[in-house]
């Protein structure tokens, strides 16, 4: 009876450890599979033997980031490369015959080689990869574990700062800066919070080309007919020429060169630009790690779904290799998913951008992505509390 | 029988409208007052009859912001000035006998000058302030209403930063700015994190002055131990002369002289210096508005001490004029507080830091200030989910 191994990979999220979660569970009720080893630090562990048993499984559904510890590692193309040989000695030493990876496209990379290496020297060992990232950009699944909890976060934090910056009467302009190098389907999930009559003014998305002077004119309306302006913005905007805003130039103060320094964030660009060009009091605001991270604030939905997606893996990876867990959104009036098998190398290294034609004027986003996003985000799970605070499952401190 | 009128001024806070419902609550069940009306925006809303009725107080304890909007704005020392003149009117015009002003230490000046105004007109208006303020910088109360919530979630998202930024093998230092211009209470509650092994490294509070290089010091041999670095920092450290460190200015990347700019927070400034000096990656995340309007993550002990606070001002402004809801712990086991009053005079215009001696080492705090502050943070109280999202009570949108 053959082992197997899990390991997570790519940036954290609130909703990788549900999938790990998942995983074990269904492994250890399975009498096919024997022992379940966490390769920590995912593909590196495995390189370099570093496993762990998984055991207790108490708090971990709920704990956010990767609690087997995160990489990014890229394997060769060549399967000569003593990694391989490094990794075959890893599972031979520990007789696993199934692998499971839950990460992001980069990660999708990473299990098509090893899927394909195994099966170039025929040895029993199936690989499969369990979605994950707040980006949601993955082809070959309607959504991505982690993405709900991310948006919830988003949506409810918009509504807090939109309360804060409307308590005082002073004008003043704020720019959030959410997420989203290449796509922004986490800025938009800041309209959600419209829903509720507390949402950002305007949206500006990666998909849709930023320009400075229609920004400005933006902002200039708002303000001279509310004097409060919420605005989200991706990091990742870029110009028509496909230029990232955050890395324009300041000039005297003034931002309209285009430069190869990092600024610090859009937000601080966009914010310095209000300032000099219009002379509107402005507040940036970046949400930075806390959107992938706050565990304490989770999408139940999201957290089942992942722990779906990671049993489904632990199933599927039996009879299965270089396979990857996609979601399925099952066409009935209530919202429910289903898991399905599709090849992973129709996966890896794609990017999966927000429709465009959800991207209204430049700067707000169509109902078509609030009927799409909101099931995403229903239901709470709240950790166990200690000392006041939520516990969390920690494998290093 | 006269009305009532409550008003919120000072900084928003997570707690803040807790205590506009328990003013409002216990004047609705007091057979001697009559109405109860809220000024918009504070003392702005009284010098231009700016009033409203609050009768619906559903969502509204657990809503973070002020509801009735807040306000910066000093009365004049001269009574003959036209505001009092405006103030005057509106009280006459509808019948107010009590006032409750919620806030912080400039909101109690308000209240003091307020309360003597009546007193030399011989005017039968009573006027007592209720604490408010995440900050904790109140003399004259053991803690402030806000300040629990506020912790509550400083500490909680130090957990989870601890957790992402320990995901990647990388090394990285990762400095978080935490409000507090004057006084380290709210850094000093990143420290709860710690007894859920979670905490930051280190901690820098303006009480202590800051010492650049002691500062690198520190990071480094941090560093050097185990490749992460997590440090709390407040926006209001300085130097042994009193200067600002945020203030310190860019000079061909070292940051060693000091300019007149602000240059955008003290983790900036920060994150520079140890990338120039010590070439350790930096991420740089401030808390900012998140870390007073988290509704969704506040503290049951903390809201409800503020609906207490309230309700004892709508019974005591009854009968005293020019006073100040105090918080004090009783000297039991089991933590527990009363409130009393003082003279508003005593708290206005002053600031309470956090005692020398529970900082050590100018980086750590002492199991003083924990066993302080950990009955602040004790249960959670969720407000009602709607699409998803938090349901607050909203004024304007």
């Amino acid at each position: 009876m053959k082992n197997l191994l899990v390991a997570q990979s790519g940036g954290p999220t609130s909703a990788i450890n549900a999938s790990l979660y998942g995983v074990v569970m269904e492994a250890n009720e399975n009498p096919n599979i024997g022992k379940v080893y966490g390769a920590v630090h995912g593909v590196f562990g495995l390189i370099h033997d570093n496993l762990i048993g998984i055991y207790d499984v108490e708090s971990l559904k709920t704990t956010p980031s990767a609690y087997l510890g995160s990489v990014r590692y890229h394997l060769s193309d060549d399967f000569n490369d003593i990694d391989y040989r490094d990794i075959l000695e890893t599972v031979k030493k520990h007789d696993i015959g199934y692998m499971a990876f839950i990460g992001g496209n980069d990660s999708m990379d990473t299990v098509d080689r090893l899927s394909r290496f195994f099966k170039s020297i025929n040895y029993p060992c199936n690989v499969i990869g369990v979605p994950k990232t707040i980006d949601n950009d993955l082809v070959g699944t309607d959504h991505t574990p982690g993405y709900g909890s991310s948006i919830k976060y988003i949506a409810t934090t918009f509504q807090e700062l939109k309360l804060d910056t409307n308590a005082y009467q002073s004008g003043r302009a704020t720019i959030v800066e959410v997420m989203g190098r290449d796509a922004g389907w986490l800025t938009a999930g800041s309209k959600l919070a419209c829903l509720n009559g507390l949402g950002p003014d305007w949206m500006y998305l990666p998909e849709s080309a930023f320009n400075v002077d229609k920004f400005l004119e933006d902002v200039k309306a708002i303000y001279e007919r509310q004097r409060k302006v919420l605005i989200a913005v991706s990091e990742g905007v870029r110009d028509v020429e496909g230029r990232y805003i955050a890395n324009l130039l300041s000039v005297d103060g003034n931002l309209d060169a285009f430069g190869h320094t990092q600024l610090g964030g859009v937000s601080g660009v966009l914010g310095s630009l209000i300032k000099s060009r219009l002379g509107i009091p402005v507040r940036t605001i970046e949400l930075n790690l806390m959107q992938r991270c706050a565990g304490h604030l989770t999408s139940k939905t999201d957290l089942d779904e992942a722990e779906m997606c990671g049993r489904f893996a632990s199933k599927m990876v039996q009879n299965n290799n270089g396979k990857f867990v996609s979601m399925v959104r099952n066409d009935q009036k209530t919202y429910s998913i289903r898991c399905e098998l599709v090849n992973v190398n129709e996966v890896a290294n794609k990017v999966k951008s927000l429709p465009i034609n959800w991207i209204i004027n430049g700067n707000d986003i169509s109902d078509d992505f609030i009927e799409y996003a909101l099931p995403l985000i229903q239901g709470e799970i709240t950790p166990a509390y200690s000392n006041g605070l939520p516990v969390y499952k920690v494998l290093y401190k």
